[in-house]
């Protein structure tokens, strides 16, 4: 499976505020090229942080890009994916529409009332890992449902376990015109760490828009 | 007074692992750019905390460098100030060496023991602020010792206060091919961050060396 990973940070590596407001890093030029990125995909992934702070649908907007994924045999839409170990992406999350179709990664003691309410709502649950998603078990079983190009768009705790397990093979990042701030605010990789072995990155490219820098890194 | 941010951070935002222990950013490029950059200043700038973590002696390499500073009179090396409202600074300090003059702002109520005890280094103390260092006056005693031109190497939390005093006019950062994480680790800018307000950043350059990517910031 290729993994890419796609975020938006401030100028000083921030998701977002301390209190997990989103705040509008990028712009038109960014938002399309993640619609591009997005259509391009088998799935887009995000943490359950990311359902309960923002909600987002993760779908393509631009009907040129949906028609093409339509003619090339694909599904209109992109999977979506949650890593949500313990089952709590809320039913109502948009994530769980009809838009497209969504896998619900979760860990092994996830309370089997949670996960048969998620089923229910047509989304497919995989069980990965005890108490937390083992990702590269859950990556794996991905495969097995067809998904060879999987898309991560957050949030940190997310995107450091993806790295910390080696399973990232490139990361995209847009760096905005703006400092966000704060010691407790969610930035591009949160989780424990490290202290040693640093993932290491290529930089492919470098490109100006929306006023600000995206910058392209192969994992090496 | 112009102010200088500049900075080294990871790909992900940081400024060293959770630990506080250093980590090399950058390369050789980077370093002799920095270098110039303080001997082109009057006075270089960190808290306190980058004095606790890393003891840097901020002094300019180059020895021609040295020597044009001389040329257009100004002394071989630029001053070296602390931000230490508390007067933590260790008297064995690197920054209280011979190899330039210091400055330390401390706040009013810092122990007048640990002040003294600062002084006989050959340090000059300023008072700005009570419990905690109010850094525009701090910035106005420094002008009025003929500091015009200040850069700024750090941490994330001197940094985040500056911003939030409007005292910032560039921010020079250097992105590196790395990725440190950790939800606890040193941000370019940390404090307690902005929720709204947030400072504008123009884009004035973006140089690619030692395989990563300086971005240049004005302050808008
Ligand atoms: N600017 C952008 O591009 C962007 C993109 C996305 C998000 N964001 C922001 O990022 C913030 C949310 O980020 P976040 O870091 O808190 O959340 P996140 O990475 O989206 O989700 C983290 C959660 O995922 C679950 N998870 C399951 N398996 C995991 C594993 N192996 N490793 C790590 N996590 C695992 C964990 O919850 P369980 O233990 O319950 O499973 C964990 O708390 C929000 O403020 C959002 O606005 C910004
Ligand atoms: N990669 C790089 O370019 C780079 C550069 C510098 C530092 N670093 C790293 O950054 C870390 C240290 O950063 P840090 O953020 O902990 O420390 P810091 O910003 O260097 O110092 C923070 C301290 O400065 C003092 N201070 C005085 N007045 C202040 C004010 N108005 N606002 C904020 N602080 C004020 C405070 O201590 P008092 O309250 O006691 O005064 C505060 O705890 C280290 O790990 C170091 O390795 C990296």
């Amino acid at each position: 499976m290729h993994v890419v990973v796609n975020a938006a940070m401030s100028a000083d590596g921030k998701l977002s505020t301390h209190d997990r407001e989103q705040v509008a890093i990028s712009g038109e030029a960014d938002f399309d090229r993640v619609d591009g990125l997005r259509a391009d995909s088998d799935a887009v992934m995000v943490g359950v942080g990311t359902v309960l702070a923002d909600d987002p649908s993760l779908t393509v907007d631009d009907p040129d890009r949906i028609a093409q994924r339509g003619d090339r045999g694909d599904p209109p839409q992109p999977a979506r994916v949650v890593a949500d170990s313990r089952a709590r992406t809320p039913p109502d999350a948009q994530i769980l529409d009809d838009e497209a179709e969504t896998y619900l990664v979760v860990g092994e003691r996830a309370a089997t009332e949670k996960v048969e309410r998620l089923e229910s709502t047509g989304a497919t649950v995989i069980a990965a890992g005890h108490d937390r998603v083992d990702l590269s078990a859950g990556l794996d079983a991905l495969e097995s449902h067809g998904i060879d190009r999987l898309m991560v768009e957050g949030g940190g705790e997310l995107i450091f376990s993806l790295f910390a397990d080696d399973l990232v093979d490139e990361l995209s990042v847009f760096v905005g015109p703006m400092l966000i701030g704060g010691r407790d605010a969610p930035t591009l990789a949160d989780g424990d760490g490290f202290l040693e072995g640093f993932p290491v990155l290529d930089l492919r490219d470098v490109e100006q828009m929306d006023g600000g820098v995206l910058l392209r890194w192969d994992v090496a």
